[in-house]
């Protein structure tokens, strides 16, 4: 999916809610089977009922990837669930390795397993974040600022030339490709650092997980946001789990339907 | 397999290689076929023919997760291939992620995919890596200063206190675990750090990919070897794909026997 694309869906459905599927099957209605085929329906049931409301699905692939085999024909059979042109597909794999294994990832994830993005960890650098640039209507969202308490051991620290490491991650990463094909993770959690990442990245799209849960305020994001919004904001468990009970599709539909309100307020 | 478990292993077998099983399906062997099963049958010709020689095995999980479910089929029969008091298994997987999706990380590669070790990146610092210790006979395995070109972006930045940001990742990633749950991958293409790496982590394990292919010397490690050696140094290319012919498994193991003898020579 192209900018262009995505920029159009998110005007269309006035919406740039991103729904996280880190479905736990721990965690599911206790009328459906912990299991993958329980996994599965919820997610269908999930996608159906939110699908009007957002404009993206984001799987946490580590959810998947601990059900070993079944899970990743869990993940092939939920991608393959999510209309491709009514929602833009993230894969939050959160990888990063070198060369010839990036370019690997690449293709599990923009052919194998066909997502529109891949989540993609900048610690080691340009040849790590390359292999996934450059693909027609595929993107790269690298790490830059997180919103987990982590942040503080690397993200920020402060490096010599006085800029955050973060920073200075965003800057270089972004030299490597365009916002036609690079986005950045930004946690809603860490508004003090809104107008650095704009600087350094003044157009590219944001993917911003920690409104909801983690504290993060959807208000405090309208500066981040371009002319054709240019963030996704990502909620997971509080619309997933908004009910643990047979109506949990029903109660997913309607706090979606309520972040799309608030957000079509500030597209105004 | 614990520290003192691993020691013993690599003073029986005297060497401390580790064996890259980056089986590309593409780079097979003509005799096999193309897919999931000439990797499966490669990989048990490569195990059978280089396990007197090496301590261990390290699985490149891109090169499983590209073929999708089919590969993680073969990661698991690969895995369960490898006799496991015989040779430490790392899922070279380097995954990041906080919390309650870490753990899902680990149980995949600790439990669902039986693995002695797996690797982490440290970007999003705490969080992200806690999760995987404290597991007995399991370890994380953190990035610190890796043998890639983009090491130069982030890993290699100096910090206002004047530590390399690589420097700090090990030193405060140390700080949350201990030498008997956590190993740093340092590259061996990157001798002058070695001294600041020994200060920062006196005592872990360090896994060493870069000898042979990308230009490191194995005699350039003597200084990073601890009393029970301290050092995995890995190979993938250089033994696996020594032969592209029918041989290839006696080619590997004549390679992984060169490297066995050079290692022994340095525990002396």
């Amino acid at each position: 999916m192209k900018r262009a694309e995505l920029a159009a869906l998110i005007q269309q459905k006035q919406s740039f809610l991103c729904v996280g599927l880190d479905t736990d099957p721990n965690k599911l209605p206790s009328h459906l089977s912990k299991d993958a085929a329980g996994v599965l329906a919820f997610n269908k049931a999930i996608i159906e009922s939110t699908l009007p409301f957002t404009v993206s699905y984001k799987l946490n692939i580590a959810f998947y990837e601990a059900m070993g085999t079944a899970g990743w024909e869990l993940l092939e059979e939920t991608i393959n669930m999510i209309p491709r042109d009514q929602a833009f597909i993230i894969a939050d794999a959160k990888r990063g390795d070198i060369g010839n294994t990036a370019a690997r990832y690449a293709e599990a994830f923009f052919t194998t397993f066909p997502c529109h993005a891949v989540t993609v960890n900048p610690y080691m650098g340009e040849d790590s974040v390359t292999p996934f640039l450059g693909h027609e209507g595929k993107w790269a969202i690298v790490l830059g600022l997180t919103s987990n308490k982590g942040a503080n051991d690397i993200e920020l620290l402060r490096l010599e030339n006085g800029k955050f490491v973060f920073e200075q991650a965003i800057e270089t990463i972004a030299g490597y490709g365009s916002d036609q094909d690079l986005m950045f993770v930004v946690g809603a959690t860490q508004p003090e650092y809104f107008e650095r990442i704009r600087k350094v990245a003044p157009n590219h799209f944001l993917l911003i997980p920690g409104v909801g849960a983690q504290g993060g305020q959807l208000e405090d994001l309208q500066p981040l946001m371009t002319q054709d919004v240019g963030v996704l904001v990502n909620s997971s468990r509080k619309i997933i789990y908004a009910s643990s009970g047979e109506d949990f599709a029903e109660a997913a539909r309607v706090e979606a339907a309520r972040m799309q309100k608030a957000m079509a307020g500030m597209m105004d």
